[in-house]
Formats: C-alpha cells, sequence, structure tokens
C-alpha cells in the first residue's frame, strides 16, 4: 500500500503524513503549525493563506495539473472574486492535499506573527492579542432537547474552536437572543483572554481594534491598532484638560488637596479627553467605536490614579502609598469610557512605585532591560526622570526630582519645542560666536537664507535640547567653567559674555526677543542634570558597578537631545557613545505592546514583582550624589568614553574677579 | 516528660494533644475543626465561643482555678463587658490550653451551621454564604519597600486567612486608601466566593446581609437574611407592576411584541419594585443597604430575561429559546439596582427550558427530588403548573398550561385569596347543604357567631382552594357525575341545584353577592386540572412508573389546598395521602438556599445539566394524557389511596334529560 502524502510546513518545518483529501489546514492544526483563522476554515476570512511551494502552482489551472494539490473550489473561487487571492496563494481551509507538499506559511498568516519594530535594537513584538475574534455556526434550538442560545453558542466555541468554560458578559446576553437570529445562527464573538465572550456580532465579522492610551501629564496620547497585524492605523494627541488645574503633577495633588471632591473633576476630565481621542483616531481610520474592543493605559502614579477614579492624595506626602501596583483589567464602562465599544475591556499597566508609574512598566516592556545581557540603563526624562538599571538578573528602579528645566520651564529664555524655538547650538571656539537652528528650518543661523525661512516663526526661545546643546557647547569653549560659572574672563574675548549684575550671562541670539543665557539657567540645570545622574549613581551604587554597557534615553525630550551633549553636561553617565540610544516614546510603546500581545501583561507583572524599587527621598547616598554631580564632567580618567568623542576643556582656575560666585562657591564647599 | 494536655472537640470528636498555652481556636483550626470567626482571632466578633465542658466552669474564677483552661484575659474582659458572654462560654481564640479538656462548639459558632427548617421532611440548610467578611490587620507603607495599599490588603488576606489570589473590583480599589487611614490599618471586607473582593469597611465590621427574591408574574417577595446566622429577619412583598403592562405573562410578552422597546419599561418597573422591596426590609431590620451584599433570584423564564433586561419575545413562540439556562452572576449595578451595597453580587438561579424557570430551580433546591430514593413529583401550582418528577437517578421536568383557574381567575365566582373568600366547603351527603369558612374567620358558616364574625369582610367569593373543595365535595356527595356535570337528577334532592339554561348550578351562599358553582366552572376546573394531571402522566410513562412514592405541592395555591382534595379532583396522581405534602413558596425557598449557601448553586448548575426537560406541546401523548384526564376519579382500582380516604361515590349513568352536556360529551370522544 502506497503510504499517505508527506506534508512540510515552512518555515516550522513542522511535517507529517496525511491522507489524500484532507485539508491544508486541518493538517497545519494537527500538526500544531502556527495558521491563523476568524472563520474557522470556512472560506470567509482569508486568514489561512498558505504558499504551496512544490512544482509551478497557479490558481487557474497548473495546479490541478500537479495533481498534488486540489483546484480551487466554488467558496474559494468566490473569496477571490469578492477579495482578491494573490497568484500564488490559497485558502488553506479550502484546498485538500493530494500528494507531497511543501507548504510555506507567510507571517500575515500567522497567529502569533512578529510585528517588526522600526528600531534594530529592540525586540519584535509577537502578536498575541488579549482579544480575538471567532466565527461560530450555532446550532438552532429544539423544542424536543431544549437548550438556551447562549448555551448552544459555548457547544459552538467548543466544538469548532476548542474553547471552554467562557464567561459571558450580561451585556452581551442581553441582545444574543437578536444577534444569533439576525445572523441567521452564525455569529462572529469576541473573546477576552481566552475566558470572556464581550461581544457578538451577526455573520461574520472581521474588524478587532485597540487603542493603546499614554496619559501624560501634559498630553494625552492615543494609538489605534489593527489587532489582527499590529498595525497602528491612527493616532492622536491632545493637551491634558487637567493642565487647567495645575501645570505640573504636584499642583494637581494640590488643587485635590485644597478641593474637597476636586480629584472627581480631574478625573471627569481626563476621561472625557480620551473619549475625544478615541473618536478622533476612529473618525481617522474609518471605524466605528463598536470596533474598538480592547483599551491599553500608560501614565505616571498620580494619572494612573486620577484616570482610574483614585484620589491621588496619598501620592503627595510620604510615604508616597500606591492605591496599587498590580496591573488591572475591567471594563471601559467603569472608568465612564463610551466611545468604545460596550464589552470594551481595559488593562492598565501596573504602577511600580510611588513615584514611578506604569509609564515606566512600560517603558521596561518596551526596552526590555530584563531580558538583556548587557547592563543597561534606561532614563526616562519628563517632569521627573525615572530611572530603570540592570539586565536579566537583577533591575532597579528609582525616580528622581529633576524638576521641569529640561523641558524649558524655569530658564530665562526657554520654551517649549515649537516652530521658531533652537533646538541646535555650536559655538566656535576660537570666535565664540554662536550659530544655532531652529524648529521649522534645516538651516544654521549663519547659513545663507536662515532670515528668510524662519521670517514666518521668528526665533522665539530655547527649547530643552537647545538648551542643553548651548550649555554643553558654553562648556567645551571654556564660557561655563567645570563648576559651572560662567567666567567673567570671557568678557575680554567677546562681547556676548557680559556682566549681569553680580553674575555673568551669554547673549545666543540679539534678536526680539533677545535669547540671553544667565547664571541661573546654568544652575537650574546643573540642579535637574545632578538629580538625574545621582539617581543613576544610587542604583549603580546599589549593583556595585562603575560602567553601563548601554544607555537608553526614552521620552520626547530623550528622542531629541543629541546624547553626546548629555554625557558633555552630565546628565548621564560615561558610556560608549555608539551606545547610547533615543527610544522615543518608550511608555507609549509599552501600552502598544500590552495592546497586542497578551502575555506581555503576565510579563510585566512578573517583572513588576521583581524589580527593586529605590526610594530617593529616603536614600542617604542620593543626596551625596546629587551635590558631586552639580559641577561638569572635565577629567579624562572619570569619563574615557565621553573624553573619546569630545576635547574636554582643560580645567582651570575661576578668573579672580568674576563677581557673585565665590560665595556660592564656598557655600557649596561648607 | 509528662505528655502536652490532650483535647477532645464536640461534636466533630477531633482531638489532639497540644503544649500549653496554645489559644483553644488554634487548635481548634489546626484540628480542622468547624469554628467561625471574623476577626481573625483578635477577640472582637464573638463568632468562636465554645463551651469547655469538663470540670466546673464559670468565666469569673472557677475556669482559672481548674487550671485546665486560662483565665479570662483583658481582651475577653472587654468584650463579654460590651457585648456579654455566656458564663458557660468562651472566646476560643483568648483562652489558652493547659490541661486536658473537652470543648464543645455549639452550632452558633460552626461555620457550616446547619441551617434547620420548619418542616421536617426537607433537609437542613447548611450555612456557607458566597459572601464571607474577614477582618485584617494591614502592613503600613514603607518608603524603603515600596507596595500598594490594595498588594499589602492580599498580602494581610493570604497570611490572617489563607486567602491566595484574590481579585479586587475597582469601586473597593477607589476607596481603599481612605479606608484603610480611617480604619487604621485595620479594616474588614467582603470576600465573594473566595475569589473577589467587593466591599471594605474601616475597623471591625460584623454586618453581612442578604436577600433572597422571588420574582413572580403577580407579587414579588423578598426574604432579607442575616448571612452569618441565616436568620430571616425580615420579609416583604409588592404586586408585580408590570401588571399594568398585561395580567399575565402572554399578555406581557404581547405587550412586547406590539410595542418594541416595550421590554425596558417592563424591566424598569420591576428592577423599581425590587429596590423599593429592599429599602423596606432594609428598614424594618435596621440596617443600611450598605450591608446588603448579595442577592438572588428565582422567577419563571419571562421574569427571569425580564429582570435581566433580555427581551422575552422568543419566549413567547415555539420552540421558546431561552437566552441561557444557566446560573448566573454579576453585579447589582449591572441590573441597576442601587438599594444594595455598590459591591453587592446577584445570582440569578438557571431556568431549565423555556417553560420551565428559575422558580422551578428553587423548588428542586428547597424539595431535593435529585436526592432522593423514593420516586417523588413536584408540582409548583400557579399560572402554569411545573411539574418535576424523579429522584436521585433521574429527574423530568415539564411546564403543563393549567391556566389561571386554580387562583379562581376564569371561576363565575372566583376570587383571589383575601378576607371573605370562601376557603373551605363541606356538603352534608344527605341534605347536600353546604357549610364553609372564609378566610379572616375561624368558624364554619352554620357555627353561632360566624354571622358576626364575616360582618366587617362579608362573603364575597371563592377562591382558588374553595373552588377545589366544593367541587371535590360535589362530586362526592354526587352533584357532579365522574365526567364533571352537574346532575340534573339532584335537583329533585334540593333546591341548590337549578337549571341555569341548559346546564344546571349549585348554590353555595345565597347572599349577596349569590355564591353559585356553574357547569362552566367546573369544565375550568376540569381543563385545569386535566393538564396538571396529564402532565404528571406524561412524565411517569416516560420513566415508565404507575406509581409515586411522595407528592409536594408547592406554590402559595399548593399551600392552602387540602391535599385530599386535590386527589379527590384527579389534580395529582394516586398516592398514599399521608405522602403528600404542601411546600410553601419552594421556589422562594431555593432562591434562599442558594444565598445561604454556595455550594447550592453548584448543585443546581449540575442538576439543571442533567434534568430531562419535556416539551410538553410537542409530545402526542400529552393530548391523550389530557383528555383522559378531563374526568375525575371514580374506580378504586385506578385509585387505590384515594379510596382509602375517601368514599367514591358510585358510578352512575347521567340521569337523562340532563340538558346540554351530551354534546360535549360526543364532542370528547371523538
Amino acid at each position: 500500500m502506497a503510504q499517505d502524502p508527506l506534508i512540510v510546513f515552512t518555515p516550522s518545518g513542522r511535517r507529517g503524513r496525511f491522507a489524500a483529501g484532507t485539508p491544508v489546514l486541518q493538517a497545519a492544526r494537527s500538526l500544531g503549525v502556527d495558521i491563523d483563522s476568524v472563520c474557522g476554515g470556512r472560506g470567509l476570512c482569508g486568514r489561512c493563506q498558505v504558499r504551496p511551494s512544490i512544482g509551478e502552482f497557479s490558481k487557474h489551472g497548473i495546479v490541478s495539473r500537479t495533481k498534488n494539490l486540489s483546484g480551487t473550489n466554488e467558496t474559494e473561487a468566490r473569496y477571490d472574486a469578492k477579495r482578491g487571492l494573490r497568484a500564488d496563494q490559497r485558502l488553506s481551509c479550502q484546498t485538500q492535499i493530494l500528494g507531497d507538499l511543501v507548504i510555506d506559511v507567510p507571517r500575515e498568516s500567522q497567529v502569533h506573527k512578529q510585528v517588526v519594530r522600526k528600531r534594530a535594537e529592540v525586540r519584535a513584538i509577537e502578536l498575541d492579542p488579549a482579544i480575538r475574534l471567532h466565527y461560530i455556526v450555532v446550532e438552532q434550538p429544539d423544542m424536543h432537547n431544549p437548550s438556551g442560545d447562549l448555551e448552544r453558542v459555548m457547544k459552538a466555541l467548543r466544538e469548532q474552536w476548542e474553547m471552554e468554560g467562557l464567561e459571558c458578559d450580561l451585556r452581551v446576553l442581553q441582545t444574543l437572543q437578536k444577534v444569533l437570529r439576525e445572523g441567521k445562527w452564525k455569529i462572529t464573538v469576541a473573546v477576552h483572554r481566552g475566558q470572556v465572550l464581550t461581544t457578538a456580532w451577526p455573520g461574520f465579522h472581521n474588524r478587532a481594534y485597540g487603542v493603546a492610551v499614554d496619559v501624560g501629564s501634559t498630553t494625552i496620547a492615543a494609538h489605534l491598532c489593527k489587532l489582527a497585524t499590529g498595525e497602528i492605523v491612527a493616532s492622536a494627541g491632545l493637551m491634558n484638560p487637567q493642565i487647567r488645574f495645575g501645570e505640573d503633577l504636584m499642583s494637581r495633588v494640590s488643587y485635590v488637596m485644597m478641593n474637597p471632591g476636586g480629584e472627581v473633576e480631574l478625573t471627569a476630565v481626563v476621561r472625557e479627553a480620551i473619549d475625544t481621542l478615541f473618536q478622533e483616531v476612529a473618525k481617522e481610520a474609518g471605524i466605528g467605536k463598536n470596533d474598538i474592543l480592547n483599551v491599553t493605559f500608560v501614565g505616571n502614579p498620580i494619572m494612573h490614579h486620577l484616570l482610574l477614579g483614585i484620589d491621588p492624595t496619598e501620592l503627595g506626602v510620604a510615604p508616597f502609598a500606591l492605591a496599587a501596583n498590580s496591573g488591572m483589567t475591567f471594563w471601559a464602562s467603569e472608568i465612564e469610557l463610551s466611545e468604545v465599544n460596550s464589552g470594551a475591556r481595559v488593562y492598565v499597566l501596573p504602577c511600580i512605585a510611588g513615584h514611578v508609574g506604569a509609564d515606566t512598566a512600560g517603558v521596561i516592556l518596551s526596552e526590555s532591560p530584563h531580558l538583556s545581557e548587557e547592563m543597561v540603563l534606561v532614563v526616562d526624562v519628563g517632569t521627573n526622570a525615572e530611572i530603570v538599571l540592570g539586565n536579566k538578573d537583577r533591575l532597579l528602579a528609582c525616580s528622581s526630582p529633576t524638576g521641569p528645566a529640561f523641558e524649558g520651564a524655569q530658564i530665562s529664555c526657554g520654551q517649549r519645542a515649537a516652530p521658531g524655538a533652537i533646538e541646535r547650538v555650536r559655538i566656535d571656539p576660537e570666535t565664540l560666536e554662536p550659530r544655532f537652528k531652529v524648529i521649522g528650518s534645516d538651516l544654521w543661523s549663519n547659513e545663507d537664507g536662515f532670515e528668510e525661512e524662519t521670517k514666518a516663526t521668528g526665533v522665539t526661545g530655547v527649547c530643552g535640547s537647545g538648551i542643553i546643546e548651548v550649555l554643553a557647547e558654553m562648556f567645551l569653549t571654556g564660557i561655563i567653567m567645570a563648576d559651572g560659572t560662567i567666567d567673567g574672563a570671557m568678557a575680554s574675548r567677546t562681547p556676548r559674555v557680559q556682566a549681569d549684575g553680580r553674575t555673568f550671562s551669554y547673549l545666543l541670539h540679539a534678536g526680539e526677543p533677545e535669547l540671553r543665557i544667565q547664571q541661573n539657567d546654568v544652575r537650574a540645570i546643573q540642579l535637574a542634570k545632578g538629580a538625574l545622574y545621582a539617581g543613576a549613581r544610587l542604583l549603580m551604587d546599589r549593583l556595585e558597578i562603575e560602567t553601563l554597557d548601554r544607555i537608553v534615553l526614552a521620552g520626547a525630550f530623550g528622542s531629541h537631545i543629541d546624547t553626546k551633549y548629555a554625557m558633555v553636561l552630565g546628565m548621564i553617565p560615561d558610556c560608549d557613545l555608539s551606545k547610547v540610544s533615543s527610544a522615543g516614546n518608550a511608555a507609549g510603546t509599552g501600552a502598544i505592546i500590552a495592546l497586542l500581545n497578551q502575555r506581555a501583561r503576565d510579563e510585566i507583572a512578573q517583572v513588576i514583582r521583581k524589580v527593586e524599587k529605590i526610594e530617593t527621598a529616603v536614600e542617604p547616598r542620593f543626596q551625596e550624589h546629587f551635590i558631586a554631580a552639580m559641577g561638569l564632567p572635565n577629567t579624562t580618567e572619570a569619563f574615557p568614553h565621553l573624553a573619546k568623542a569630545v576635547t574636554l576643556p582643560t580645567p582651570k582656575e575661576r578668573s579672580e574677579g568674576a563677581p557673585g560666585t565665590g560665595r556660592r562657591r564656598r557655600r557649596n564647599r561648607s
């Protein structure tokens, strides 16, 4: 007797023999080959397409002549006519094995396909959303053998999808009978984490979306993702309307403390804003709100609590106790979000500690320091800096009170990143003349056409990355000394350095407004970068390490600054510059990962439990590091990697007669 | 070395040796002795009281002199001063073992105590409510080791109560921080089914109540139970306000069919009525709505669906498909009930089939035919009759369309059971003169003082049980013949029998109004009882049995009729009269059982899966039985038990010349 045909699936390499006539999808399933399907093998969804890679295949004829595969049947032809089928691809549910075959399962047809990210250094996201759709054909009721419509739906899920022990939302049950009859006993259901039936549509339904939301203190950003492919189909952002209750987090907590019940207002406005974002992304993608089935959130602890309707007062006072530090799942309706499917589930990433929030949990998911062989420092710079340090063996986290100087606040000529803001600066080491770029133009200020290009916006101020660069350049050119003092002696070399009361300043731009770097601006950045550096050092102390393999700068700020200048200013510890990278909005990426991969939620829960949480406020060494980190890096020994990248200024004595700063220096020493 | 003291606990008989100084509660726990506690051994709740039964014990002195038990400590003295302690009882958590002891655990101190029911023939309810309270002492937050307040609550539950893997409602989390601080880190939590934290109170809280609700088409009844003891502390009932949309079930379904969206109104009014009942029972018991933590519901399929917000249209047309036939648990808020704790859970018993509802599931829980060795028939008589037949091996259920005649509707002189309604009737076999009792008086109508006692109410009509009795007596005295015809020949013996057009009638009461039993009244009851009997016979056929060991009549009607007369009329199959009993509102009792014992919910789920559901509408034999059952039982051979209890009338030919019924009889035969 001849043997059954042998089938080899690629890329998995799984193989087996199957009786002639076996559908390819069935063979794949029995071998555990990862092939997607929503319709359960009924030729409706097109998710199970495969590429038979032996012989010469074409859907119209040649295939059947090879005799190793069945020809196109009616169902497949209908699908092809309606939705189009590539010439080299077949619906595996409709195609039968007739002889030996090698069958390739393209990426798009895999359930757990990889969603590749733009940055090469980060791991791809394995698609495994918490919500999946299942098309089922349900038995009709039978008076001779009465059973509930729901129970027959469950039976169909068991028999057609091998899903057992499901529950069903009451909301679904309330309309289930109509849905079943409208769909003529064929319906599609959404199942959350293989456990609960959260929605039901009549007939075949193929649209499932989720939104990942990053609730920042300043802005709220939402990304609408197609759950079947991981594709981001729309994004939107808006200012956090809580700003009218207080610019920064602590002033919002103060508002709540001063106005009992104020947290209710703060909660209401942020939820309203999120609903608005949902409307925007749905409109942009041309979908209805009922197709949004899952939402994930990241945010700092105060945003997290306010979103959930928890009074954030405890986060404003020691010991900064979180209400909870676990990830949580509930209905969107429980937090009064209505611009989503009424059965939509929300997952909120876990907060880590009183000052280290779900945003940091998102950063960890995105950057995976817990899987790294290398010792990696991840810094998320915002109003506070969240710092994570470690590798696969051990992970530490803390928050450092940098204040908003990096965002341009507390800087005399500072402003938010917007057209007209200076973002790049170079200072000529000989003439001490600056040149710069402003947001909205690609030209340097000393290039032809700059005036023309910036006429509309003007030169309005200096944004965060511009501040970092101008200060670093001032240090590298000797205008600022290692202790942060603007060197009055330089006034003899350039009129841009001028006495300004008891201190000196540097004229960056003479226009209207005049942009001048003052001594207090340097001090503000010194305080901020000192705090950031001290936090990192504190964690390095805990791990008893002196060097880092890799540094990741996360957050909007981190993605705009030149990492070299950050290191020149001593914001971050010394490290090979080629190993310092920007991650962009890693917190938001973490929310997307948790949306697209349900196991990431379990993963982050485990990581959070293991993370060692350091509270800088109670660490005596933090103050020591902070004071020590106020100065700028100027020794080749302490900053070997930096010294390779730039020429550090020769240490020099502060010139005599420079007014004002002497006392301050003495005070620092006392 | 002397052996450790030996302790024997009664009634369990468990025994063990424990080091001197061991608290009695701890010893009990380590032996698996069932002792209750809410406060976790802190001397607050008083639930763990025991009765040391050796030596001469008294709480003030003698105990300590026996040296076998420690004396009263401060905590116990405080409890005694505040809440009182029986002289022979001790708090087991505060009392230490010093020598050999026999310790009795009184019923009140057992977690799984038996709640004994009034009726001897039914099993006691083992107390095991779905909601339990746990007092915990929670660690305070520590900046050096940050963790969420919720996670420390979970830790306390793990360490102090061995409860693992709990979840927490978002609603609880929203106020948890305030509750913890108000309670100075001592709180009491309510836990649902050992799985979810549903409420938290600051400090020690000892009040947990539940409500069992029977949603009938005519009346809604609610029983408030103390979950710790099983005691019913308040009951209330009111008319189902849906009556204004239709007197009976089918007219309400018609209302929905004719008025799209009408189900929303019907749902709203029934939920409103239930909230009113919650207010009433809470007020009666003097508790707040926040102490109501659990609610259970029974009701027929249409009431069940409307309560849950499910359109009942499908139940009005074949194949009478239920939306679901499983028990369901959700938040009270999901069905918009607000007069309970905001975290209260609702459990709705499962419906069985399109015409056999959660009320029948309640009847099964109450009467336990599925545990019976005997073959038992349970009949719940209302507008429809639900019939359950079987024993521990096999259980069958059906619904029979009796119509409302048993409730006094469709009867010319019928009325609801209310003061003034005739409920008992006797007819003298010689004189054919009736005597009767009316609701509100204990006197027979021929006794002295009857006129006086009934002056206020008058004699206004005949209620369901009165109809049964008067018809049965008319049959036993020969006024009605076996085929149901009022015998015109009797007019010669008594003026009470009169021609009434083409048929005859019997004058029951000559007052104002005149109460007269007409031929159509007999026919209406014949139809109803025929349907009931046919349903029972149908199930007996299926089981291939001819005799029953026991019959239970459930429902308000069943509890008022004299079972003998029910059998005389042939409502129920022949059975030893001493084995026919009334169960009262067994459906409501089932709701109470599900409230007090969580495992009853799992039990009924299993039973429901096994029950064989018979749809009378599609059973050809039902019609046969129905026609055969129209006559009245008059052969000693077919009704041996009945024949022992009463003297059945001698079969006689219908007297010639009796008008009107001849055609009908012929039609029945055709």
